[in-house]
């Protein structure tokens, strides 16, 4: 996957406001972030609803379908998308028969799961689960993450434009950022990256993830299933998602800011410089 | 409701971590924010699980109740609350029948709804609804924004603690904080505000919502539905948010600091000094 041209700045809308400060008021037009209501079908079957930024929806579904469903890109045949008065409907194809647990989900008219990972579900029971162990994967240092923080501040259009968009990042082993996404969903934004690097065949092992929003028990869950071995967060993580870090080997940064971060679990992947 | 005293601050968890500046590594105890699955039933019948911030939840219970299924104070007989290995269980008894439309979803097995307001759904058709036209309520001057944002900075203690979660004030005309709730959904934090002022019998239409979080969609639609006429935010809005909030009459501000802000819907609620 070479790395990626500047992206078309789609999800954003235009609305008149009136801009007040120290007491004086000025009316403006004002560039605010889209939010659309995106359901989730899988061959044909209606699934889930997320509220999310209407870009790189294709990604987005081969993310979720990874994330939620541990589906890889080989099975998945087609994305059908339709625009909507209500919203936009992503219409999943698979090649063959959907995972059983999704299917029973489906048939038996079970809660859809949503794009957070949680809610939808019904029952305390299937909720927390376990994912398989992350590889070995690398080891980065200090200027690596100084490198993908830096090139981070200037590839976040929608959000630079709106102030209303979580971002996440897939950085090399020397930093460079491969590919961003955004969403107004911290956890869409992830699984829109994870669904571009999934398409592009690129080996998740060798890179490391950088979200700008916190890191909470759903976007550690997501990016394990996705074989990333480590995930840094501009903001904070709960102690549930520092719990299943440690657990399934996933190095887990967050307050990541130049020149200082705090490390939860695996600190062995950052070295000091 | 007289003025809340400072708040417990059950919600934090302690973790080891290795915190990283300028090259040096000190391994340190952490604060952290719990996270803990919330399972809501009504009447025994499991509806929907989110993730939430375990203090409160009764206030969650009520709030939720009625930010999503417009259900009043007075219809809720209890809250049964259970403490479980995987989570807690709120079960919600009511004195009669719950609302038509809750119970067909309940009976029916459909989808859960969740804290958000709209993922748990799976058809487009369901989500956006218009909430009813808020009232008239209030005129505030810069002078009560400016203290409510003031209050605001010392009364959230798992913040301050964490980093890592949401706030939902309730401020009487003249800025005064009535009531503060935080958790790390920020839905959930403005569920848990909805439910104090319900319990209270606080009068919705006497003051304004303060939160520290962007305004999504699901942010207008349960501060509209519980009867708020004003909800200013820290951060910025979705256009679809202020759509809503201009159609049903609620003034929405966002990227409200001291002395600055922006008006998006109905600003004649929002005097200049």
């Amino acid at each position: 996957m070479p790395p990626e041209p500047p992206r078309r700045t789609a999800g954003l809308a235009e609305r008149a406001v009136i801009q007040v400060e120290s007491g004086a008021s000025t009316p403006a037009q004002d560039c605010l972030a889209e939010e659309v209501p995106v359901a989730i079908h899988y061959n044909g079957e209606p699934h889930a609803v997320m509220m999310a930024t209407p870009g790189e929806l294709e990604d987005f579904a081969y993310g979720f379908s990874l994330s939620e469903h541990g589906m890889g890109v080989d099975e998945i045949a087609q994305v059908l998308r339709e625009d909507l008065l209500e919203g936009i409907r992503l219409d999943i194809r698979t090649h063959g028969a959907l995972p059983a647990a999704l299917q029973n989900e489906l048939q038996r008219s079970l809660p859809g799961r949503s794009g957070c990972g949680i809610c939808g579900h019904r029952l305390l029971e299937d909720i927390i689960q376990q994912p398989p162990p992350v590889g070995v994967g690398l080891r980065i240092d200090a200027q690596a993450l100084a490198r993908a923080l830096d090139e981070l501040q200037g590839r976040q259009p929608l959000n630079a434009a709106s102030g209303a968009l979580h971002a996440a990042a897939w950085a090399l082993p020397n930093g460079q950022l491969l590919a961003v996404r955004e969403d107004v969903g911290r956890h869409n934004a992830l699984d829109k990256l994870i669904g571009a690097l999934t398409r592009a065949q690129v080996d998740r092992r060798e890179g490391f993830a950088v979200v700008t929003s916190r890191a909470s028990y759903e976007m550690v869950s997501k990016a394990a299933i996705a074989g990333m071995p480590m995930l840094l967060a501009i903001s904070a993580p709960t102690a549930l998602a520092v719990d299943l870090a440690n657990s399934c080997g996933l190095t887990l940064a967050g307050f990541v800011r130049p020149g200082r971060h705090v490390i939860y679990s695996h600190a062995w992947r950052l070295q000091a410089a």
